[in-house]
């Protein structure tokens, strides 16, 4: 995908008159590798290269306006009212979100009034929940200890117009959405009809995904902290697997599409030796197939530890008619059970070439999302936040913040749900991964002395892929 | 500082004649967002400005090479022996690049001897502690379950020649430095000497800093897991302050001439009210000075909580004639102490207005530094030291792996010890600290109700800097 | 069960004619709260209804052995060879009783060789794993940094006079059983074939299970570190259900018999509305069934957070015809899902009643037994290896080592393999989780500003039970 | 110190007229193992020894009132206002406690009303900080997620009958006081001073302390938590020391006349190689002294790790002119400062005799006594504040709730500080501590091989004591 410069632009309110409380701080800074100075951008890209496709000279190179105060804002701070609402499934770090939009709107611009909407936007529109929360600093303090959301959130469309209706009944003219790619899209929708009435109201998205599958992001808020959890699952099996006599572990972790979660996860702790994630395609059956890696693993060392996304594999499902022909409320396609495929396989097997295989299964689902973010994801989301109430002050809407080779910056809403993010097979994560886990190489029976204790990465050879 | 392009070029030892085990592999990928194909070079610049003052053509842009497997290697992996040593403080996740080195160096390059010099350089040289440690797969493999080094460190200058002779005795032909500056200054001269006898050793650092003030560094490995220990101290004497009349709390953090630590440990927590560091200087007396703002704060809502890097306010230690006029062993001059100059300052201040303080002071010093990595440092450092052995194995010398705007790279010695990263007073992360902690705004006396339960940040007014 | 002081009588292997290398400091201590002295015994009851009921004097009382060094010992530590063996399920703490039984054998009685069984007692036998672990302190020595045991374990019996061969191949004359009902009665049998045989073999039992359910023990070990981690994801299924409208979080938990992780988990969160467990029976269907109490908690508070010990409700399944005939390998009868029952009778009942219930679902299993020890845990286990080491060297065989009252005694196998600990419905503890989840009143339609956040036990009136 | 049935009675209000919500469960009970019938008693004593001393029949032995719901209640709930109030230093779990306090008066006994005083005794006189917070079940809801108090807290005397016109004045007749040994002073004065003025008001103590020095209770609440956060201070130190040429890791943790902390986290960790404590003197010099015991550890495996109670060694102290003559606001002694003592000394007699040492010293303080309560500590916080609210409720007064061998009972204020729990130097847990340090036996130069890795407890010989 090749990306132009207007792709880049971001949309704006109007003009903007009003001084900033920041526009005295900011008269005098520019840009330095800690700073990008009004009116500057990011590169979209980094490298020479990537340059050189381009054709110069570069302010025709595709870059991102920077995220932060402006000294001239849109909205009279006197005369605004903010909306907050949570949108999709959880993921850690919402609290600290709306904590930091609450806080900063109130301390530092001084806005009165900001509502939050429960339930998603289910509590935008007409049906049972629309209810609203009034949100204070004391009301937002320590709501950071806390997992999930505090509005409560849900998956689904709304009506736009609807939608549209109840920010005007309420007076709201700056609307901050922290929500995945449906959470996104549906900003993206009101933005629109909010565009065709010719309101002046800002829509200002803080994207989230348990996935890490945004585009244009580091890595989205919260992936650390589930990450982490996650990996916490790994050890959990590998200690099940390493005790038991053929033991063989296998933890299936989110990712739908992307196998970050997995590749991440199995990185931090060193202890799985194959990691499957949807990006990269795997059979079963044959000499390279699966069942002999993982057979040749427990002949060798004892027991073997299997991480696999939700999404790996859904070839192998769809070809045994495994797949349920439906979607969520999101419109996601409902995925088939990689995880009792794989536990059915090995077992059978196993069996089958004389081995007496104990499974142990691990599906912690909602265990890794519902975790409180780490002191990283609550710094991250922490300036997330303050990043978007700049961007919404200053008039911007339909626009994301993000971060993007570490500069918070700002993201036309469209580029957002544009693509997913996805492990690049041919990248430097699946290399580390490969690396890491010895996926590359082929295990060798071992001397038993090394492996008694449980023995990792010992004796291997002959490099295969 | 103006870097050219001849400033990032990095040693090689000469050319590479032999296939990598990644040759195939490598052979047809390109430049993506997730890779950097051989040849290939990131830059070290990433906005439109600052691209424009370097003149265009890109071919002469300022760029680091990237870091990763090469399809053809410097050494012959069969007569390989490598060396590790850990130098100066100690850092979460030294345990995790060795593992990640010895892993590496066995279970892809096949190397079949590894020696880890026990005390840092010591290690090499004729003093008393001259030993080593045969490294395998199976002695490091739960390593970095513990914090700390299981090589041993130490700090101070050894004899370079005293050290290639070390090398030399031992056959070792690539070494591994995991050092901070000191220990990459050891490691450039120590590689200097090596070229002047026409060796053939490669000098690999791994640079390490608890402070995370490394230059060409997004951050230094373990600087997540520091800062979020560093946090839960914060936190207690936040308790702690709360929970008492006039309630004092402060901390004192690492961070001799960078404040990052003290920056993102008060983000990660937001319960700090004042964050001093040694880049941005203040004054204790007069109106706007610490004291009268203390004074504020405890009047405002009962309590403060205060972190300051120990770098901060040397200037007023100096002045009052509390400095102490020594180096350490690695040659960094002796810090005064703020912690006590600030309890003791604020201690007279209030009590001469009339208040009881009750001062809680923390300084946690090693209990931060000696933690184990957690998921994501776990990651970086295994990462990290993937990088390092393709460098070595690549024939790169007086070569440091770092990670630049997310991309691994290499980073020549000399660079990495020129000069500090500091936090910028004009950039982003200052900005949230001052926006998160209020030090933008006065406190005002707040409502009782709003402050009973430890009112933080509800009703402030006044902006000031 | 009445006990008579006969059945509480452990089984001595002989006279003990050596000196303990504690005996001088013995020599002067007596019977205190703190220590009991050799001789003395504690009570089996410790309320005065209890005494009154035995007829004393004192000394008929029923009552245990303490444990703890003797001034003679039975072994000569010169001549011993320890064997060491983990059965049965994970459950926090086994490497660090492993380390302690190490530790103790070596430091104190300088015992010169410790064999580790691997894969619980088929490492005892014939079978393909016969192998064993040489066990020193430096092979032990940060074992307790990771779950799970480092030989390995196993389920189902083994033939005892082959293990008994086994133990005098090896000379080996003290064996450490750890292991749970199913260990402790083959422990039993393996000693009576021992006495069958006229061999000086002493077999100790250091009891384990991570249901609680040992009788005449305090708290099992590891069971603390167990049930914090289940509290864990009770929180879990509260955030998603708190953030779900009509959310219904359901977490099943281990315990076949004996609810005590459901019980103790719950009210360590105290985010559980019911709890349910084997020991106290309930009904779906009716206005005291569980689906009109859910359906209340849903109507009030907008969500309902269920914990199930996997035991509950078994008579429920069996009448629904969902219980398979059949048996593991410990010989225990396999238990029907409770948690798809509740999810499924739950949903169609909500659905029913115009609800639209959101469920989370999560039976973390594995997770919960394959963490490390905890700070007290660790400690626990300590002192109960010491305790075992100390029986073994004084020649007490088929002896249980457990911690009774907070004093560590001698119980013998018999009695620990005799019936099952449950929680009391009359006793303390399931009324103090009466009293956390507010089980014993109705819910009542709450004020909608108590409950947006999550309202919980705000307004109920009108006890019932 | 014998005690007689007179000792052990607590004191009552009045006769018990009103029907307890709980009156009809209660009618079926009977003691067992897991709960203890109204009327009966919990032995003191719980060896045969012991009863034995006392000259049965039973119904003379020492016992203590079990705590608990009764049938019949003392106050009529409708007429109820509760007082609560946290005194002296902090310790986990208070803020369970007062959780715990408010949903059971609320939720089961439905009193209307509860008042918190602020900053302890302070706030019920006529002081600056005179207020109160009203408390509810919404309030108190997630206050357990963070440590301390949200009443604040504080330490001195108050007037007892300013207390007392506070509490008529607010019309409360049920007080609790959640303290210290100052705290069950204070409370015991103030509940003679309503006694004197013949009111009808209850003051029923939660004993509190983070050092563990309760008499008649099990483990104080939150000690858990404590200790295992002092756990990992010695692992820092135990880290650092070891990755150090001659390293002396030094840790003074909290204990001032009694050393649990020190054992307990001594024992958790199983790092620490000395443990000094109040309870048992040591000398510096001479052959057995500590000095040449740590030098002996030095040499032996390269370094050394001590936990020091801050209570150790005051002699040493003393006897050097290094003791203050001053107390602190409780009326305390101000304590001379060990670890300073440790340090100076060590490295004056390590670098006399060559060695050249590098000390890390660490005193957590406020780090271990502000954490949160561990789950274990919750569900114990929960179930003494139940308890609490029974006795008030059942009209008990001059009583504090705690748990004595596993049952929650009644202890007369009194009795409570009428001395303080030790360690008791011939007890189980002191040798636990001998036995997991090894300072039972004389460290022995160890094989290099044995210690390169930190080797602890490998090559020692020779008892000493």
């Amino acid at each position: 995908m090749t990306l132009h410069l207007d792709d880049l632009r971001v949309r704006h309110l109007g003009e903007c008159h009003y001084d900033s409380p920041f526009s005295e701080m900011l008269a005098a800074k520019k840009t330095s590798p800690h700073y990008v100075a009004e009116g500057d951008r990011v590169l979209l890209e980094d490298t020479v290269s990537m340059l050189a496709e381009h054709g110069l000279p570069p302010d025709r190179l595709p870059s991102f306006e920077a995220a932060g105060p402006r000294r001239k804002i849109y909205f009279d701070p006197a005369h605004v009212t903010a909306g907050i609402v949570t949108a999709g499934g959880l993921c850690p770090g919402l609290n600290d979100v709306i904590r930091g939009l609450v806080q900063e709107l109130t301390v530092h611009y001084e806005v009165k009034r900001i509502l939050g909407f429960r339930n998603g936007f289910r509590g935008m529109t007409a049906e049972r929940c629309n209810d609203t929360i009034e949100l204070t600093p004391d009301r937002v303090r320590d709501i950071h200890n806390a997992g999930g959301t505090i509005l409560g959130s849900s998956r689904g469309a709304q009506d736009a117009d609807e939608m549209v209706d109840s920010l005007v009944l309420r007076g709201i003219n700056v609307l901050f959405v922290i929500g995945g790619d449906g959470g996104m899209r549906a900003a993206t929708r009101l933005a629109a009809a909010i565009r065709a009435r010719g309101l002046d109201i800002a829509v200002i998205g803080v994207p989230k995904t348990i996935d890490n599958d945004l585009p244009y992001t580091d890595q989205s808020f919260g992936f650390q902290s589930a990450f982490a959890q996650a990996a916490n699952f790994i050890s959990s099996v590998s200690v099940e697997a390493a005790a038991s006599p053929d033991g063989i572990g296998i933890v299936k972790l989110m990712g739908r599409h992307s196998g970050f979660i997995a590749c991440y996860a199995s990185l931090a702790r060193n202890a799985a030796d194959i990691v499957l994630i949807p990006e990269v395609p795997f059979v079963l059956e044959g000499p390279d197939g699966l069942l002999a890696r993982v057979e040749r693993h427990v002949r060798a060392k004892g027991f073997v530890v299997i991480v696999a996304a939700e999404g790996a594999g859904q070839d192998l499902l769809e070809q045994r008619g495994l797949l349920e022909d439906a979607t969520d409320a999101s419109g996601n396609a409902k995925l088939g059970d990689i995880g009792a495929l794989l536990r059915e396989s090995i077992t059978a097997h196993l069996t089958e070439v004389g081995l007496a295989p104990t499974i142990r299964y691990i599906d912690p689902s909602y265990a890794i999302r519902s975790v409180t973010a780490n002191a990283y994801d609550s710094v991250y989301c922490l300036r997330l936040a303050h990043a978007a109430v700049h961007a919404a002050m200053a008039g911007r809407t339909e626009t994301a913040v993000v971060r993007w080779r570490r500069r918070f910056v700002h993201v036309p809403m469209p580029l957002i749900i544009s693509h997913r993010n996805q492990v690049d097979p041919d990248g430097d994560l699946w290399m580390s991964v490969l690396e890491a886990t010895g996926q590359l190489v082929q295990p060798r029976t071992c001397d038993p002395l090394d492996i008694d204790l449980g023995g990792r990465g010992v004796c291997r050879s002959t490099a295969v892929r």
